[in-house]
């Protein structure tokens, strides 16, 4: 099988491109003119560093001038990741100077440890991981149990969801010194799930019971995601604990449109389960709503919300994960229960896509003025 | 390999052994002195009947004394259930007239229709469906939107729920006529999940979120049930409408202290989920407590409510439904979350077990004064 | 979200564009200049129809020109397949006359009774079934067990296997009236895997143990497919009698360098297997070469065959089907066992991509002299 | 639940019973007596110790006298194995003075390390790996790629095979020093599958492919163990080097009429594959027999072999791994391709049962004098 050679070319790249100090959006304008954005992936060995692989090496706009992973001077990226055995990529250990964005798969505190270094590269900063999602240093100090490294940077940093904050990126992408903090899977299913009703003032006293499959507890071998302990199995986890209840409550709390008046917005009971498969993410999100809701009423607060959405889909039967698999796409059904008087959203995506990879990659698009959707139509892979 | 051939002399058995006019504590006693209790399943073709022929073909106070399907005259059981191939046991189109114990896994209606022919033959009834399971048949009338073709009998009939209606199954094992409603899989994991919450008084607002493998339900082929569909995929469904939350409200309302002052009991919001594995129901119940509670108290609650109980485990780590495949087992976690005040309880069991023929046989044997653990002792394999 | 509107015209199209008397080729050429080629799935209810819509939707010189299925007159196709949801595609019960290419997803026997009226139309027939895999109609006969509907038009089609009649096909679409017979999905696989051996002659006495995913036996629901039946374990089935033994055996003579003087190649010990999966096949190749060969024999002989193919990738290790999940990729390992003399073959793809839909694309594209990788370019969804 | 409390008096028990100097028979005597045979287990923290505790703590003759595993001074076995909770066992760093039989559960070449001590205690080995197995240091020496420690204990042992070697174990029962070579869990399979055509001096040139689940790579977690890489995979392994080809091949060169005169029971093909699910293996024995056999010589063969075995059934239908899963069953099914005059053998088992706990404790009976099926007669679990 031929090859592509982009890997192989690092040093040379290095000498003769060091980084420009254009924005975002200035990158990406040249971009659509025929010259890539260089972006290094740091963290390519783990899974959401192969999904960012898979899809990054297919975007028309950018070419992947970097892999960066612990201990891997040079070795294909084949050697950890098989199924990219056709691309012929290798994995480094520092980002090269000549890339202009760096996707960041790292361990909390870690990103924001380093994200300084890029930024002084005038390199823009897409964290996958949890660093940069909080606007406010205390919350992330109270769901990580650590002190955040780098808190002068949370003023520049956007959390990176098209949907709530497209206008946000835009207007980042014309600054240097650009942070995306990208959403986490979880909180991305809650928060897309619930937006809408949190917009209306509707939420108060919400369980939010959501099922996922193992590829979002990473790639490192545990005793507790080996097969014979996960397959035939289902188990709660995290139990009143996931980190991931700090980033709904923030979301959803800033769509309220009186936030400081809606204690409902707050203390969400968040549970999050692992179910055997290896991909999805299912949110239950059940709502006991400020005041009685009829369907119709649903039914057009989320057509509203999501009729523009190239993303989003609401839908009249309940969704499953695999309607979604291996695509960038989220779906959302919510209905009032007759009965109690009760609503619920029940919101799918695949959390190696939507939920990880392919948001970043939409917000990377956002970020730099390219067409939202591109690298990002692959449809579902089913059954 | 040899086998027991006590499928084939059921013509025999007829003539010689009519059906006698015994109470079920009476046949308990002359099983314990070397005489088994002679029972028959109606529905041997489908996943519940095949579970009870495992699990009665080792009950040393028990013999088979036929199995019914429709169609099947004569057919080999391992033509339909190839893993019971060792059992020399035949499936038949109507119950032996010795038979004095009859397991019923019919569809619902059909069952109640069915139910006075045996009880007039003097058979004790044990019913795997929906039939006998509510007291009042209005409430059989509202979930299954049908009219109850017996209403008459359901005085006569006891939950067989032991660990909540032991005294009563033993008690109705010393009159004629005893009809078991066998609780279904999900309400026996719920009930039991929050039993212990309800005699307190301290349940209002619960959601009962629940994941189930497929099993449950049935061994018709279904598009929705094709390997393909399932597989890699979690879905809800029954939103607003699935049977068993009658079942939950009805024994948790009777669990209550004051039932008629406690509206909070009533209108659980429960919600199903189909998960990819075979066997197994999780779930997981939301409860905003009527009053505050602390750890403490809730470790005192369930250690009291099971302490003594042979097949529920009070456990400290979030249990998985691996931990009791194959088992009579049932597994609860409850505690209280400091920050929101919410209280959490989550338990498991095999749906086809503990949820169906081992929960039946259990309740059977209560019925028969036979030690209630007989033919149960199992135990969970894993991985 | 928005959608295409591609479904909604078709009546409007027949009227305007009857379909024209271009080959494949002239089509083609046209394609590229702006004006893509219109295609028909038949069959479009079943697992390879919604795989085509998956792959064709993103084809840049294809259009869908209609969706035929049984009993269907304007269902959306996400009523069936949901993940096809975002597409507004709908379901007819006949083909447009406009279409220019006809893809048959149908059983045995039909498509070769229909593909008559196609071709007279002006339409190009690619068959997934096997009705055109077979130069001899005997042999179609042996392991159909039926009389072939039209050996009349078995001369003009050709064996839609790219990396063994590359060719052929591109010659074909020179022509009008072409048919292409898809190969078989474990065909492929093992066709593949052994090509290059047989070519050297190497091969007598081989068995093929082959393992697949639940996709390849179809979407009806059936017992022996049901998730309970299919998960946690692993079948054997069609022994002796599965009818793409006779495809492997055609093929892989026909590779031969002296076909008639080498009986080795006939009589395939061909078993297929069923495992707890959804997408894939791997063939395991066990052959007892006519004579002692090296592992650098092994090595040239591969690399020689394959070493130009965009969709075929030779190993150094084992490879695994979750390595090519959802791509047209095929990958083969070749070795000899030193201490028997024994050759083993691996070779792993996806059942509906390389084994079906992605192949019958990159035949088409050979056909309509289209870049043979249109289309087929996605990497592999892992984990 | 309450919990028998065998595991709390081992050392009291220790100070009261030293070691006695009886036979395995004499022990199995006294234990249909009334005083069950002391043992323990080795290796408790591992899958086949776990499987162990589950069918040993219910056999009638059998007390567990102590489990053992590294660096757990007194861990309750649940939590390594939480199914195990409602036992109340604990695991400690030796094995009590006062055991009779030691099942060991280690690493190859560890086990025989240590089997002298043991010995010297009078105590009798039951070995669940490949240290016992082999006649001929030697043949360990080439598989192992290591030194037996200690070849001058092989004598002593047998292979624990009991369909083959029955009398040879119940005669070892009478000497004192018993040691009992359990088989390997692909070994158990192939053997079985192939003996009745090795007796019949049928086998010549045999391909052995084989599929398993993944609890028989054990509990540690490894890369490739992880639920995110075995799930939705096939792969094969240990290509041309898998250690259990030695097994076979000694126990089928053993089982044939002229065993120097037979090269072709030498040089089996063997392939294991890895399938995504947790128990079972499944043997594919692809045979091209020495001379031509009909189906009725092949169904009289296997009937004769195994007519009288309690746990080997030959079947009619190709058999499902889960159609054993959870019991100690072997099924076998074997036919003649009439096209072809090859043969071929398809065997199943549990590879945590009769592939490895279950056959150990079959062999422990026999070795007794204790009823063979005791603690054995669960059967299947399905769905």
């Amino acid at each position: 099988m031929s090859a592509d050679s982009s890997g192989e070319s690092i040093a040379a790249d290095r000498a003769s491109s060091p980084a420009d100090t254009l924005t975002a959006a200035e990158r990406g304008a040249r971009a659509l003119g025929g010259d890539p954005v260089r972006v290094a992936i740091v963290g390519a060995t783990g899974y959401v560093g192969a999904e960012l692989v898979r899809l990054l090496a297919l975007h028309p706009y950018v070419r992947i001038a970097g892999l960066v992973g612990r201990e891997r001077r040079g070795d294909p990226i084949a050697h950890i990741h098989p199924h990219l055995a056709t691309k012929d990529l290798k994995v480094y250990d520092n980002v090269p100077d000549d890339a202009e964005a760096v996707f960041l798969a790292l361990p909390h505190g870690v990103a924001a440890a380093r994200a300084g270094e890029y930024l002084g590269n005038g390199q823009t900063v897409i964290d996958m991981g949890p660093d940069f999602r909080f606007r406010d240093a205390a919350d992330y100090e109270t769901w990580y149990h650590a002190e955040h490294p780098r808190p002068d940077l949370l003023p520049g940093a956007v959390y990176g969801l098209p949907e709530l904050h497209r206008s946000a990126l835009a207007e980042l992408g014309t600054r240097p010194g650009a942070i995306i903090g990208s959403p986490g899977c979880y909180a991305t299913t809650a928060i897309l799930s619930l937006a809408p009703l949190a917009r209306e003032g509707l939420i108060a006293d919400v369980v939010v019971d959501a099922k996922s499959g193992v590829s979002g507890a990473g790639r490192d071998p545990k005793a507790d995601l080996h097969f014979g302990e996960v397959n035939e199995s289902v188990k709660a986890y995290g139990m009143f604990t996931h980190r991931h209840t700090g980033e709904i409550e923030q979301e959803l709390l800033s769509q309220s449109p009186a936030a400081d008046a809606n204690p409902g917005a707050v203390g969400i009971d968040f549970l999050p389960h692992l179910v055997p498969m290896t991909r999805g993410i299912l949110a239950a999100c059940h709502v006991r709503p400020t005041r009685p809701v009829t369907q119709a009423e649903l039914d057009a607060i989320y057509a509203d919300a999501y009729g523009d959405e190239a993303f989003v889909t609401v839908v009249e039967h309940a969704p499953a994960t695999k309607h979604v698999l291996g695509s960038n796409e989220f779906r959302v059904w919510c209905h009032v229960d007759d009965r109690t008087g009760r609503v619920l959203a029940i919101g799918v995506l695949d959390n190696m896509v939507k939920g990880a990879a392919g948001q970043a990659i939409q917000a990377f698009n956002v970020l730099h003025g390219l067409p939202e959707t591109t690298a990002l139509l692959q449809l579902p892979l089913a059954p």
